[in-house]
Formats: structure tokens, sequence, C-alpha cells
């Protein structure tokens, strides 16, 4: 179901919860927007999170982990461009 | 990705976390097994496990929520028959 938000997380490194934290943020902003937040088991220190096949932040090439009102600024730019984030609009 | 487990939730029932925790329920014990956990949004009370898009719980159909021991059963005959699930083998 579209749009289709991807969460790969690296298993070995324990970040489940990490993910599922983030899942549950964007799936409490965009109730309505988002088809669907795929959790998807990973390896190697893989962190990415991916809204239709684009990637908006990978821990390979960013490093470290992405801030929440960052994510939901680019989640709503690609499909709620309307929306007010309220705070998470603020530069973070 | 597969196997593919989908849990469709109701978002006016406001049971986003009770779908966010049974998927990290199985994704705890699948890590390796599942390809990925979908969270879906839905309306009008759903609440649905699907995997691979056979349906293993609907609210509809049996009513309440599915006990997470039998769930992993279900999954673990499906995608793992060989896993000893410790306790929640036995009868819930």
């Amino acid at each position: 179901m579209t749009p289709r938000l991807e969460i790969e997380y690296c298993t070995q490194c324990r970040w489940l919860l990490r993910a599922a934290w983030t899942a549950q943020e964007l799936l409490t902003t965009f109730a309505t927007d988002l088809g669907e937040v795929a959790l998807i088991p990973g390896i190697g220190g893989v962190f990415e999170v991916r809204l239709d096949g684009e990637t908006l932040w990978s821990r390979k090439a960013e490093g470290g982990f992405p801030e929440i009102p960052l994510l939901k600024r680019m989640v709503r730019d690609r499909i709620a461009p309307d929306r007010d984030l309220g705070h998470s609009d603020k530069k973070a």
C-alpha cells in the first residue's frame, strides 16, 4: 500500500526498538496519509528510511540516526505538503 | 519482502500502540525469518494480522485481540516449523 515507508534496521545492533519508535512517530503524525510503514530486519549496521523507494535517511551515508522532526518534514513535503507540523516545523 | 506479515489496525480506535507492540513481539522472535512486518492504518474497528496474504487473526471474525503466544505459534508453523518457542509453545 502506498505511500509506503520502509525502515530497515540492523538486528545485530538491536535497533528494533528504535525502528519501531520511529515508525510510531510517523504513523502518529501521518495516520491518514501513509499507506503503511514496513519494519524490515537487516544486518551489518544498516539503518535506512525509505519512502516509495526514495532513501530519506541512510546511516551509511549520513551517520548516526535521523532526527524525528527532520524525518517528519521530509515525509510531509512528499505526501502531505500542506500539513502544518507545529513544533516539528522549527529547525531541530 | 517475504515472508511479509501485515498488521492492519484501526486508527480511530487508537490501536497503533497495540499493533506496534505486536509487531515488535513477532520481530523479536522471528528476526531472521520474517522479511518484513508492515503496520497498516485502517478504520472501522479493524484489527487483522495477515501472513503473505493469509489471515491469521481478524477481530471481525474472532473478536478481541490475538494472544501473542498463539500468533507466534501460527507464524512459526508457517515460516519456521522446526523452531522451539519455549514457553510460547505451552497452551496460552
